[in-house]
């Protein structure tokens, strides 16, 4: 069937899976690549039943319906051919630095000049993926968060060579299928997600430490006050609708979080302490190991829920 | 009607009011105390009509009807009224240290030896309202999280003096009303939502200074990506559930978080740089100010929909 143009994926896993899900959507045809043609038949397979899923569902992503989204996405093991008249491609395989230098390689040697590589990565700077590729200034990190189809977010890093035409086209294709784009300007280890994330955990991680708050209760912090305004807002619109504007909230209480900021202890140095003991203990007293599987099926299924109301709004 | 007991609510703002109907939505009774008749009128007119909506929306807490509910509150300009007779006080006046002193210094002179006395302060520490109450070991903070009536979390801090029993019997009462309480072991300026808040405007600061990242990706990194998740877990859990358990998430990835934080850069010493200007302006070209007040309805919405969510789950 026609086409708006094809994509690329490369690494058949559940984020390989996703992207692919997520490009289809709107009508891009998807080559998924794998090294084996186990993996590949699966992970067909698998976005086949998960589309018609979300289709039954009414959770179903775009304006085609599941099985013309799902004919969109075809398999291969031969890279040449997954990489033929592909514009972008998403790379989502292991998150091994040499793993990737290596996939990069090959994928640079066979594309196009104008082709965008994108690799999934959630902490591997994009220097070290694409220092060594001819086409570096087409290279740049598209990082999703879990899980994809139903967390829009995607982090954009920029290498020292991505062009700027590149970094455009990139956030303006994930504007397109549906995501929400940011964009790092300069390469930061952690990327922007982790930074913020790692701040939590540091002041987390001490409070627990100095035994003002029991690792329980940090949880509850999180999901049952901040982290639900954090749902709908970022950080400074919440404090915009706290107080008459975030201006007016600088104002009267800057000088009270400074304050507050010059009391936080140094960052962490390890997470192996007794506070580390604590928090393992209390949150597999809540969620035992046994029970991941079912708990991130809970957590998916509420995230899925969330991303209704927020489309409803 | 018959009662389980009688809460005394000290101030009758939208806070009072929020804390009047979550009490009175399991069945206690509840004296609003304010310096005027018009003010008390108000909040009771005020409560009556939010009871109706909510009971027409299907978002109506607790087991009695909106009218029974309602009848529960009253109102009275006289203190020793409204304390008579009350097993625990909720003051919520203006986040003024002198008014709050004067306030306690009142409701000390007023109360049993019995009674709890709690303060809905979002900052102001324990030690210093209740200092010269020579009931100070009845004293603490319960500070609830707007909108309390869809944001369950409430933080309970103990003041050197606060005893063992009364903060028991604070987070069961809390638990009982189906909030979710949280303790503070010690005070700490700040509290806990707060210190994590801050620590989360501290590292979005720096970004912004540094020129990483925009202000507006900054809210689109919470908003559409990591706060939907703390919408419904902690941060330890999150980490659980993104590797095989937050054990192994602490052996693998602990020492990269390490490194990250070694990143960061001292925390601000004032929020009214160059990065602060930019906040501004692309926070007021988001929502400008006169939009305000919709968007908190818009907010409290959402959080609407998102507490049903979490109930259902």
């Amino acid at each position: 069937m026609a086409s708006k143009g094809k994509v690329a994926v490369i690494g058949s896993g559940l984020v390989g899976q996703n992207w692919a899900m997520i490009f289809a959507s709107v009508g891009y045809s998807v080559q998924l690549y794998d090294v084996s043609e186990d993996k590949i038949s699966g992970a067909l397979g698998k976005i086949k039943e998960t589309l018609k899923t979300y289709s039954d569902k009414g959770i179903l992503r775009g304006n085609l319906d599941w099985e013309k989204q799902s004919q969109l996405i075809t398999g291969t093991l031969d890279l040449g051919e997954c990489l033929k008249d592909a514009f972008y491609v998403q790379e989502c395989v292991f998150e091994d630095i040499a793993l990737k230098q290596k996939v990069f390689s090959d994928i640079d040697s066979l594309v196009s000049e104008s082709t965008i590589m994108a690799s999934s990565t959630s902490r591997i700077p994009p220097s070290v993926i694409f220092e060594k590729c001819k086409n570096r200034s087409n290279g740049l990190i598209v990082h999703p968060i879990n899980p994809p189809y139903f967390i829009p977010l995607v982090e954009i890093i920029k290498s020292p060579w991505t062009s700027e035409e590149v970094t455009l086209k990139a956030r303006t294709l994930m504007d397109e299928v549906g995501q929400k784009p940011v964009v790092a300007n300069k390469e930061v280890l952690g990327f922007i997600v982790n930074r913020i994330q790692f701040a939590i955990f540091a002041e987390c991680y001490r409070l627990i430490e100095d035994k003002v708050i029991s690792p329980e209760d940090v949880e509850t912090v999180m999901s049952e006050g901040l982290g639900m305004r954090y749902a709908f807002l970022g950080p400074w619109e919440t404090a915009h609708l706290n107080a008459a504007g975030v201006e007016d909230y600088f104002k009267k209480f800057g000088p009270g979080v400074v304050d507050v900021l010059k009391t936080f202890g140094p960052n962490p140095t390890s997470l192996d302490g007794q506070a580390a003991q604590d928090i393992i203990e209390a949150i597999n007293r809540k969620v035992p190991l046994g029970q991941l599987e079912e708990r991130r099926k809970w957590r998916d299924n509420m995230l899925i829920a969330l991303s209704q109301v927020k489309r409803q709004s």
